[in-house]
């Protein structure tokens, strides 16, 4: 596919500006905040580069689109879109930086770390001994990069990782993936749930009353999407046992608004969307690859299937 | 080595007879608490197997002495050895658990677990991207089995892993073994420093005001022995910004008094000697392995270096 004309929009437009003039691509560019975009500029370009805009362009007349970031829900959810239109996104270093955020609260769970810092608090010396990773039992939805890369590093420690994806294909590192529609019945001897998944028709409020009456004292880990979280039901869950602690990098509403009740329980960590963040150099490497593998009509391993949503 | 009669003293000396007894193993056994050691006991056995004791038995007239601990300090630092007897220590699983352990305190600094709880009692969304574990740089004191399974790792999420050892000599997982001599030459860009040393008289106050002077905002993890660390030169450091933060497992003094300034020291993590807690089944097993090791001649994974003193 031959690609001429590119609109970047970004709020850190400039600075993507200067390191794709850096690389010396033959392409036309042109730089722009989301409020300046105009039509003409949408027939102008062949692709469309953007970060996470809150317009409804209209990309029927453009070749391309590439999400510099991994979820593509604000151009798919409850939209339609024109498959005659390819949309990327941006995949890169997102799983490890995924895998390590939930490694850390794994393991600040099995180290006991609350528990020592509130003896400290008290200047007491209170011996438990921490648990090791090996012999863990981790659900993970979501076997796609971010779910595999999540399960290898877990695997690596002697986790027993399981997975659920749409389909219930069997993958690496997972010791077994479950199709969506049987997992509930899996999960009761599960300590950490981890959901990787994008938000689809189908995993929207996927993690509701009737996922969360099956699991027991588990942490549960949301860095996929938070619309695929009944909060009303996760916040019962929380005081009812199922679940022990949470920890939440997405939410329905971002930022978290202040009234929201999940700010104030004690046994939910929040994160604002920091766990697979894109460093501009990341996703401006992501993109010049995507943008060279489509010149060379190369396969792309972060092509969007549209009808499935990711 | 024939070993005929074994007596073995721990505060938990009846949960250890029923394991052992459940071994099915000929040799004779005594299971005492350490108060109520004879000298008859001593002259009765062949084998010494203890943990912690703090009375200074006269082992000459055994074959060999057993520790249910990793450190043998308590037997060696200061005192006198005679070498006919054989010393030898648990290992175990004591490199995995250090690693873990280790690694949960570096993952929470790189993800900022402590600033985003911080923000969440304030109800504040304030992004701040996590940093990876690749590319940063870790000095690890110690390049024996626990050194260098925390070496391997770390070095396993890309981290650049430098050890410090007695000789120098290089070893797998290490990008660069430095010796002891030449340590505080190397310090300058390394982020995090950890201690595994053992205690002898060349670790003895290791960690004083010549080597924090040489650091630069690191954070600083001993899990060696309490008595390496100038305490008083560290918390200069800490106020210095030297040190950016300390996670503390070991202590010249444990239990840490209540007065110890260590306990109310915001950048001080403080956890009461569990970092490498051998699970009275772990200890067995590598009793067990050991005893039929020596029963068989077999070369000694674990046999303590009296002279080295680890």
């Amino acid at each position: 596919m031959k690609i001429t004309n590119i609109v970047v929009v970004s709020p850190k437009y400039k600075q993507l500006e200067k390191m794709i003039v850096a690389k010396n691509l033959p392409n036309n560019f042109r730089f722009l905040p989301e409020v300046e975009v105009t039509e003409e500029d949408l027939r102008w370009a062949d692709a469309f580069v953007a970060f996470n805009t809150k317009t409804q362009f209209d990309y029927n007349h453009v070749k391309w689109v590439h999400s510099l970031g991994a979820g593509v829900d604000s151009l798919l959810f409850k939209k339609q879109w024109n498959e005659d239109v390819l949309l990327t996104r941006t995949i890169c270093s997102f799983g490890q930086r995924i895998a390590e955020y939930c490694l850390s609260y794994i393991l600040k769970d099995l180290q006991y770390h609350d528990q020592f810092q509130q003896a400290k608090t008290h200047k007491k010396w209170e011996p438990i001994t921490p648990k090791l990773l090996s012999g863990q039992k981790v659900m993970i939805y979501g076997t796609g990069e971010i779910g595999q890369k999540t399960a290898q590093l877990f695997s690596s420690f002697g986790v027993e990782v399981y997975g659920v994806s749409l389909s219930g294909k069997q993958k690496d590192y997972f010791k077994e993936v479950i199709s969506i529609n049987n997992h509930l019945a899996q999960l009761s001897d599960i300590n950490y749930v981890i959901n990787t998944l994008p938000l689809t028709e189908s995993t929207d409020k996927l993690f509701n009353d009737h996922f969360f009456k099956r699991v027991s004292n588990i942490g549960f880990l949301n860095v996929g999407r938070g619309k695929s979280i009944d909060e009303q039901a996760l916040l019962l869950a929380l005081n009812d046992d199922y679940v022990r602690f949470a920890v939440l990098d997405v939410f329905a509403i971002e930022p978290l608004p202040e009234d929201n009740p999940l700010w104030s329980h004690p046994n939910v960590a929040i994160t604002p969307h920091i766990s697979a963040v894109t460093t501009p150099n990341e996703g401006v490497d992501c993109f010049v690859e995507t943008l060279k593998n489509i010149e060379a009509n190369k396969p792309l391993h972060n092509k969007v299937d549209v009808n499935k949503g990711y």
